[in-house]
């Protein structure tokens, strides 16, 4: 049998080895660009505004109803993600929604011509997109960064956001200071694409397990014992995780539920990310029996039209006979 | 996004509440006895000897090679369960591999007719099943608890064994001291039967936390990431677990595979958790699709021979392609 408790130094130990550097080493006269002001992008860009208010800043979305919250709290108009580059920004920050949009955004900027510019992704995407835009910035003297985020709107709106970052040491150090005025914790993944890749391998098992501790609260609850003394004794033992502790789907345990799995990651981004990631194993011949069978589960999550849910909401398809 | 870090609390807290008391209740005249004296029973008999060496224990197992090592350390010969439960012990423990063989034992000792014994099941059966042999013990007049447990035949062997411990009050400060000859940390999961409910509940979504794992250690690397990096970020992340961190799978991480997954929580004894836990689930209607593939993928493991290997094998499996 397995030992039923173990110790989690690591949950204590400090993952910000950078966090402390100052924020002098920007210059006064250099422009940055952000495109995509979706709900994380337009928080995130107005974080950077305030944080440095001298610096030229260019924002950018096909929306125009967003760009011009983004111009109200001082950014500068462009007409277009080229027309953005153009404007000769150092670094451009992109946050948008699918592989497909980064892809033609990074055509845009390559269009220009340019050369220098650092291109900072947090956008969630395959890792083998990612790695394909690497390639083509660098192959024109550009630079990239692969920074998706975790902490949702809440972390865009604080500045709490928590950096999966996959570069190259001088790249990084570069944009420190910019991720530092959006988020609180930068985790470097490695090389490029590194942080797409942890981040998709995190939310690949985090959806499996979500749905195991389901299933365990669900069976407990069925064959009679207390569910809160069982959410007690999971977070004591082998089973013990966020998705038993933090976010226990149960709906007698916790908060989620009560609030009626209202905010929180939603099912559709869950269901997004468990996409990202059985394709790019489909790819590289991975076998993910579980996920896949999770990806279905989300699936009918999404048709029962709760995909706006926060994902534990899976716990509700499962309960329903 | 879900928020990457977490802090675990309840990992620090104690859950040792009663493992102070004295060791001092117990009447020297009162006799036990001991039933199952298998790779976990026979450690489990002898320290219980160790620490009460003036008590008499009575010792059976159907295997008479086990029973005459328990007789050498100090424990009496009987000839059969009902012989056992003859000589009128006070408290009696199993330890036994099924629901059918603890069924026909607790048979054994209701047909001698006794009453007043205190039945303590350390086997790890059936909720269902324990919750009708307390029904039996208590209408012929007996006292039963269910304590199944986690930490191995290590454990077994060097007392520090946890028990899930299903019981009214009374009857669990009666056998608490011999239970602490036994084990360091007890956790009181509820009345009858919570013990067996709580351990399944518990190893339903190890099973599957473990093959989550699995994947998403197996899809990182075949991305081109530092396993040891990715292992790093899981466990600072919403998807850090037990099985990402103290039990880690993968062939480049960890201890386990460097060990040839010998030793630890064999797959045979999950695969046989998971049937029961399905098993259980099935007949309250309980919707458990991951657990039901999780034990899929375990019956793969037996067959390819790889039963008495730790469950982290199962990893094994999955990169096999």
């Amino acid at each position: 049998m397995v030992s039923s408790i173990f110790l989690r130094n690591h949950y204590y130990r400090s993952m910000i080895s950078r966090q402390n550097r100052s924020l002098n080493s920007l210059s006064r006269n250099m422009s940055i660009g952000f495109i995509g002001l979706g709900n994380m992008g337009l928080p995130m860009c107005i974080n950077l505004i305030k944080k440095f208010p001298k610096i030229e800043l260019f924002a950018y979305d096909s929306n125009s109803e967003r760009t011009s919250v983004a111009i109200e709290a001082g950014a500068k108009s462009v007409s277009s993600a080229s027309n953005l580059a153009e404007e000769s920004p150092e670094i451009i920050f992109t946050m948008l929604p699918s592989c497909d949009v980064v892809q033609a955004v990074v055509s845009e900027i390559l269009a220009t011509k340019k050369s220098g510019i650092t291109l900072v992704d947090c956008s969630t995407i395959s890792p083998i997109t990612s790695m394909s835009l690497h390639k083509k910035m660098e192959s024109s003297k550009n630079y990239m960064i692969d920074a998706p985020v975790s902490g949702g709107v809440a972390g865009a709106q604080n500045s709490t956001l928590t950096f999966m970052v996959g570069s190259n040491d001088s790249t990084f150090e570069k944009v420190l200071p910019m991720l530092q005025a959006m988020g609180k914790n930068m985790i470097r993944c490695g090389g490029p694409s590194s942080g797409s890749v942890m981040k998709l391998c995190n939310n690949l098992a985090l959806a499996s397990q979500m749905v195991a501790i389901s299933e365990a609260m669900n069976l407990g609850e069925s064959l009679g014992v207390d569910v809160k003394t069982l959410q007690d004794v999971l977070n004591q033992s082998t089973a013990g995780c966020w998705s038993s502790e933090m976010n226990n789907p149960h709906p007698n345990v916790g908060d989620i539920a009560k609030n009626g799995y209202s905010g929180g990651f939603s099912s559709n981004l869950m269901l997004k990310d468990l996409g990202l990631a059985i394709a790019a194993g489909a790819e590289k011949d991975v076998c993910i029996p579980l996920g896949s069978l999770s990806k279905k589960l989300y699936e009918t999550v999404q048709k029962r039209g709760w995909g706006e849910n926060d994902f534990g909401v899976v716990s509700k398809i499962l309960r329903d006979k």
